[in-house]
């Protein structure tokens, strides 16, 4: 896609839009006589980016109810706190995956459109404000459980979300200029069209029938809505289970259409991959320190009575809190930094991978939750331990998946990696002591609190902030390691050529005598 | 710059990194024999585009603790809550306006080092941590103005992010295949590493002078503080008034150095403001929905008790706020396709159009406050009218800097403007229109509220809503209207063309006989 992208007319990050739309002017498009004097083409690029930053910070924000829940040290985890934490959870969760659905179907229709012009962005937009919306009624579902109203709401927005997208696609076909190029010279682009639509209102009608079920039988809506989530990934397995068993039936069938069929079955342009995940990392990395802004700042009043004026007095209370904002930004900073480096030689992200990289991401987006959980309990024994135990499972699954996105690449590495990072190539082993360091770490970790007592939050986010250190030490350590291999070779190969030359000097003699 | 960058090797959204470096590698560049086998260098793009979240996002989270800020609405303003909104706003705009200096240095530092390697991007996020924890040293400044520590908290961390910037411009400088590829193959290297050095550490080094001062007197610490907001516009007048008063021997000088330094003086890639401006818009538009999941689920206890248990009629209780939320968000988004239709046609952003963005974004960042104001004092005469008020006022200010930024495009639109949006250009007059759609709205709304002592929040978020339909009539308007004039002028012609047809038919005759 990203190499598509970017032999496209010019929507490439600094392109203007005005050009690009001359471009695709110059290469003889049906554009009319007078296209369009006030609504001119645009290319996509900054819709998408805006689209893309919008749905991550979404995604993750709902994140924040959930850090904030205040938990008093000494309070035994009562009922009612433990109910409101999990509902909030749930939000947490339901918000993430629906929101992920949303953005895969949202990348799948501007694969197909792939120009805009005001109208669209202006309906573009209006999706956008519904789906920002979500959230609030997933908190009405998770505060009544037993109420058809939250469901019903949901399952109304999530109908309106595909009727737009649904008049974007008319819109897009209506005016075919604004198609992907493969698609505007196509034969059968009604096709096309009703694949993309197929794949749009698949959510909305299964919410239609929450929705109408929501009055009846509530259960029931809520597997259906379980089943908007894992329906992509569903279908897809069973396509994979059949053509397992029966064989490659399928794919021939797939091979009469055009090869664009399976560019659509592949949803995942890297580029909007790589600008949600930016999205989340940053939101993440930027949460924390509303915290500390919010709570650690001491009263005026406070500091004259109690610490006699003393400022720095007063603030030396808070040293385990800086101590975690620290850790846990360069937790989130490091992890950000690998998924960096894993990307750099990602060339194509399958569906799979992107899978993982979505469960990845959740799991990121826990960890303020984390840092609140450690800033919190500090110093308080029993708590303590738990909080470490928790940040280490939500780190060890954030970067588990990292390292599975990897190896899932690996399986079909001629498609999906650089030769770089595939097997014995140049980064190979670094990519993969990159991506082992935090899963083992954290795991570590974790046992280092079932086994010491003495374990605490302070070595913890110690241990966080000397990571880095770490991998500049791997850097150092593989760059040594390759060296003295280097000359141990060359000074081998050095001996060879010198008995290949006492040979040679040998051999003319030999000849001459 | 965008121009340059995707004529660069590679960094444009999509292309793989190292696919780029071979590329360097391919243009001959001087990479050594054997380039660095574990640090492999990559191309700089996405790093950047997760600087500017994160800078993006740092510079407007901090208008959270101020829309905060609870007030009963029969409470009159108190001098404490006055003083404690006060400090909060003030904590706003210098996070607000520290950041962008912070991101205008981080621009011009990248636009010199154009490829990054895995220590440089570790050490940008050291950078970005230390950046995204002065929002804490200014709510200390706020809340403690005469203790020293706060802004000595400040100015240290500002002299670290000036050391860990020169480390990369060093580390830059070291290894040159990083650099700007007219850098690397100009002469003098020295010139430009210095006048980075000087753009970078200009900052830090006033805040030392003012982390000195902070022991003996403190106004004079805050006036440095100052200073480093104002500087680089400061210098930029200064200069610009000596070459009016001088003449032009300014530019002469100028041109004697390479064209390179032009480039340098011009600190804003349009790419980048772009990602700015994006993040900032974006988080605006999310937070608005944190709030309604927080303030607007009810309880499931006061739901029993008050409405005996009808969901709905305690919902029906928000309606102000619901009203609130969408209108809100229809403004941001609608600003943001402003802002997203004018960058469409910038060629070029100069820095006095940068400082009018950042100012603009500076009110698109307050736009939560209003949110919240408008929403909490629906429906409470007195401060209701004020509160409507304080929301026209951000979003004038925040539209008719947009309008500025335009106007000061025009000033030089050769240079900074695609044709279409020039004087007489194709979108000339709907660009107008669509600019001072809000500025009119919102005087038009701040005049009504001082007019009709009807006026409630009601109408005002209504009135936000019902502007995308303003957008498309105006669309449909300028259509007919262009339709009209078109038919009229063929019309006249074609009477002209007749005409001359009867002449030409007459005229052989006339010569034949």
């Amino acid at each position: 896609m990203s190499a598509r992208r970017a032999a496209a007319p010019g929507p490439g990050g600094g392109t203007v839009g005005p050009a690009a739309v001359e471009g695709g002017r110059g290469l003889g498009l049906d554009v009319g006589p007078e296209p369009e004097l006030g609504g001119s083409t645009q290319t996509s690029h900054r819709l998408l980016a805006y689209s893309d930053a919008l749905l991550s910070i979404i995604a993750t924000v709902m994140i924040l109810p959930v850090a904030h829940t205040r938990i008093h040290p000494d309070q035994k985890l009562g009922e009612s706190v433990q109910q409101l934490l999990l509902a909030k959870i749930a939000v947490y969760l339901m918000t993430f995956l629906i929101v992920t659905v949303a953005w895969a179907a949202h990348v799948r229709l501007f694969q197909v459109i792939e120009l805009i012009d005001d109208v669209l962005a202006l309906l573009n937009l209006a999706c956008m404000m519904i789906i920002t919306f979500l959230p609030y009624t997933f908190s009405l579902m998770a505060s009544f459980p037993d109420v058809p109203f939250g469901i019903f709401l949901f399952s109304i927005c999530a109908v309106v979300i595909g009727l737009i997208q649904a008049v974007i696609v008319a819109y897009g076909f209506y005016h075919p200029h604004l198609l992907n190029q493969q698609i505007q010279v196509s034969e059968n682009q009604n096709f096309y069209k009703h694949h993309i639509l197929k794949i749009i209102l698949r959510g909305p009608v299964l919410c239609f029938l929450a929705a109408i079920f929501s009055f009846f039988f509530i259960p029931l809506s809520y597997v259906l809505l379980g089943l908007v989530i894992v329906f992509p990934h569903l279908t897809r397995f069973i396509t994979w289970c059949k053509t397992k068993i029966v064989g490659q039936r399928d794919e021939e069938e797939h091979g009469s259409l055009e090869t664009f069929t399976f560019y659509l079955s592949e949803p995942l342009s890297k580029e909007r991959v790589e600008a949600f995940s930016d999205g989340v990392y940053a939101i993440v990395a930027t949460l924390l320190i509303l915290d500390i802004c919010e709570d650690n700042v001491p009263d005026p009043r406070e500091v004259e009575e109690k610490f006699h004026g003393s400022l720095l007095e007063a603030l030396s209370e808070y040293r385990p809190n800086y101590l975690a904002y620290f850790g846990s930004f360069v937790t989130i900073g490091l992890l950000w930094f690998v998924h960096h480096s894993l990307f750099l030689y990602v060339t194509k992200a399958t569906r799979l991978m992107g899978l993982l990289n979505i469960l990845s991401l959740a799991f990121i987006g826990g960890l303020p939750l984390a840092y609140q959980l450690t800033s919190e309990f500090a110093e308080k024994s029993h708590n303590e331990i738990e909080a470490i135990q928790v940040s280490c499972v939500i780190t060890f699954f954030a970067s588990i998946f990292q390292f599975a996105i990897w190896t899932t690449a690996l399986l079909h590495e001629r498609e999906t990696l650089h030769p770089f990072a595939r097997y014995g190539g140049k980064e190979h082993a670094f990519m993969f002591a990159k991506l082992a360091l935090y899963p083992c770490v954290s795991l570590g970790a974790f046992f280092l609190t079932c086994l010491l007592s003495e374990f605490s939050t302070e070595i913890f986010h110690l241990m966080q902030i000397v990571i880095p250190f770490a991998f500049l030490a791997l850097r150092i350590f593989v760059r040594i390691s390759l060296t003295v291999i280097k000359s141990v070779m060359s000074l081998s190969r050095r001996k060879v050529v010198l008995l290949e030359e006492e040979e040679a000097c040998l051999s003319p003699s030999e000849t001459l005598s």
